[in-house]
């Protein structure tokens, strides 16, 4: 397809810095090879004559990335949320993934997933599928059709989850994957990537672990799983793997933590020092999810800390754990975590701004895609347009006011176009 | 008008206890002369022959009470959420406020208000002006259109506000309150009833008190305020009144708080034990404002406790503390916040339940509107009909996983139709 050159035309607003906003009143937003040129208050010279799209009084921005988000859950997003995290997963979680099995179930509950995904603000995620090759094919499928950027893995599982959802063996399970990662190669996709997904320590044995290692070096794969999300879920780490000095430790020691096989950690509640350090020093990207950690009782992450530190930070909707895939509704709830967290717990971790949590939600998740996120030249041409008319006022608003309602009141009524690498895909 | 008798049919769920939904698959509601005559999965032989409206596979609900919602503030809910309540006081909503002197900006403002209020599941609310006696009448007038059962105030304020939002003396904001009062018996309003609304005690002068527990006592009023809801409120509260033995205790003195004076007190975030033993005696309703009290960094209620002593609790949106009308929101971030509570503070409360929020948001604050709120005999008639057909699933649901889901996932999209007292008003 050929890459055209054209413009966006309307108000402008992205995070550079996860400080303050960057606001060009009704600017130009030019895209050259699927690439975004510039980001300008009157249009060049050398770009007269270029198509330009006026989205009138509409707010334009990076499109957002999810770093974690469970597709079959979202069959049962909001429902059994009074239990914590183990209980959850075998009560409600483990049930739910072992009907992927059915492939004709697996399509339905998909094409749901991926048609509310594509109506969302979310142009790229992570996502996590089931055990299940064939179901998570079909999940891709959908994803590719739907022009979203993503990465999607097969889940990995072969200790500690009832007999229907659990792989026979490691090797077993490495094998599947490998099958899996062929027939996505034989499939072509241009925008759907895979991704390793052992779940989570407890339901991967050692042995699984070093096979994934392999396969994730034998094809220079990306991972994602999850980290200190619960106390119990920590203690039981410990007792799996008496060996680790602490949960992130348990993914290092098969060179599954970052480095030179990029990483995605979701939740991140708990981390103490040494995690932290380590993650930092491996570039760990943390997927922050706050609803997800409310809802499971889990608690609230020290995110203003991984910030200030320098850490890779993005947000998870984490549906089913959140219950919505909308990611401005994510954004909210990370200032809102942050605020209680502040009150309840420990006040010298001030609230999260609106700033920090639309940064979070789209450069700083974007990075995991490369440059994505922002409106910074030679960054993939994502690009939200917002309609906010919907959310009716009496007085003058600021853009930035405006996308601070969005962020509180704004969902997929308020998408009105959505692009990927200069792409229309809404 | 006449009352007519008839019956909806469909999915009918309320709550009669907090601790479970009475669920009636397919059933019929039974309205005579605008109030619940029976609900059951028959007709009964001497119905037959009366309208029915059959609501299909759809959900019916008891109408929802907000107990506690600004309506001068909707204008900016959602912006400027970095403060705590006393900067946020000063900065944002006095300002806004002020602006409700000009009668033209308040019957565009309140026009706003008042059609998101009749889209929403929302029937009976306890409302606040501004100081401002004609726009708080064209609210009212608003109000009493959109056919909805509400309790509205003029605020009342004489000290410690800018000059812009104060009013002049004790005696003025008094002679002011029963002029308004005189306006409002004249316009013969059906649904629409004032309710005393000194805004809290940093707000009004002792004088003012006494003046308000006289016109209370002439004409029978109701009355709302705010309690315990910020630490630096509180301590406020004792610098004024260092005669008052708690914060609540500084309304009693007037006989302002509760007793034969219906009272409403929103927040309770921090209400002591004396405190609490004083509501509970004289039959305070609490409205917890669970979205509030998290976007203010002010704390979250131990609704728990009020609920087990038995004391009358509320669900309040508090817009624009809260940044919605939608007050399925609020029974989610009722649960959200007790979860945060569990985890956080003090693991001696358990987290609030589906049903418990539910019937706060149903039995619980409509009891100030007397029999409101559910769906046993001789309860006024407000039903809510949602259709949740949005909502896509591919797994098979029950009419309690459907309500779940609507709890977190609904808005006014869900609601289909609404009646208040029999009469249907959306």
């Amino acid at each position: 397809m050929e890459k055209k050159t054209f413009a966006l035309k309307g108000n402008i607003i992205f995070t550079k810095e996860k400080e303050h906003f960057e606001i060009i009143k009704q600017g130009y937003l030019i895209c050259e090879n699927g690439k975004v040129r510039e980001v300008c208050p009157v249009l060049p010279e050398t770009f007269r004559g270029i198509p330009v799209e006026d989205m009138g009084d509409r707010l334009i921005l990076p499109g957002l990335t999810d770093l974690h988000i469970h597709a079959p859950q979202y069959a049962f997003r909001s429902l059994g949320m009074d239990l914590e995290l183990l209980e959850w997963l075998e009560t409600n979680t483990f049930p739910e993934e072992a009907k992927y099995k059915d492939s004709e179930y697996a399509a339905r509950a998909y094409g749901i997933f991926a048609k509310q995904m594509k109506k969302s603000a979310t142009v790229r995620a992570c996502i996590f599928g089931t055990i299940h090759s064939e179901a998570t094919l079909t999940l891709m499928d959908l994803l590719e059709q739907a022009g979203l950027r993503t990465m999607v893995g097969k889940v990995n599982m072969d200790r500690n989850s009832p007999d229907y959802l659990r792989e026979p063996s490691a090797r077993a399970s490495a094998d599947a994957t490998r099958e899996w990662l062929r027939a996505v190669a034989d499939k072509g996709y241009h925008h759907t990537r895979p991704i390793l997904t052992p779940r989570f320590i407890p339901s991967c044995t050692d042995e699984l672990m070093e096979l994934l290692k392999e396969i994730q070096q034998e094809n220079s794969l990306p991972i994602q799983s999850h980290l200190s999300e619960n106390p119990g879920e920590i203690a039981w780490v410990k007792e799996l793997c008496p060996w680790s000095a602490f949960y992130g430790d348990s993914y290092d020691r098969f060179g599954l933590f970052g480095g030179d096989c990029p990483t995605i950690m979701a939740h991140c509640v708990y981390s103490g020092e040494e995690e932290v350090e380590r993650m930092k020093k491996r570039g760990v990207f943390i997927a922050h999810c706050p609803e997800s950690n409310t809802n499971l009782s889990s608690g609230v992450a020290p995110v203003r800390r991984y910030l200030e530190e320098g850490l890779c930070v993005g947000l998870g909707s984490d549906v089913a754990g959140g219950t919505t895939e909308n990611l401005f509704a994510a954004m909210a709830q990370a200032i809102q975590a942050s605020k209680l967290r502040w009150r309840l717990l420990d006040d010298s971790l001030k609230p999260l701004t609106a700033e920090e949590v639309f940064f979070m939600a789209s450069k700083g998740g974007g990075a995991f895609f490369g440059k994505a996120g922002s409106f910074e030249p030679d960054y993939a041409f994502d690009a939200v347009v917002i309609d906010d008319g919907r959310l009716s006022h009496p007085q003058p608003l600021s853009i930035r006011e405006r996308m601070e309602r969005v962020i509180y009141l704004g969902d997929e009524r308020e998408v009105y176009a959505k692009y990927a690498d200069g792409e229309k895909i809404l």
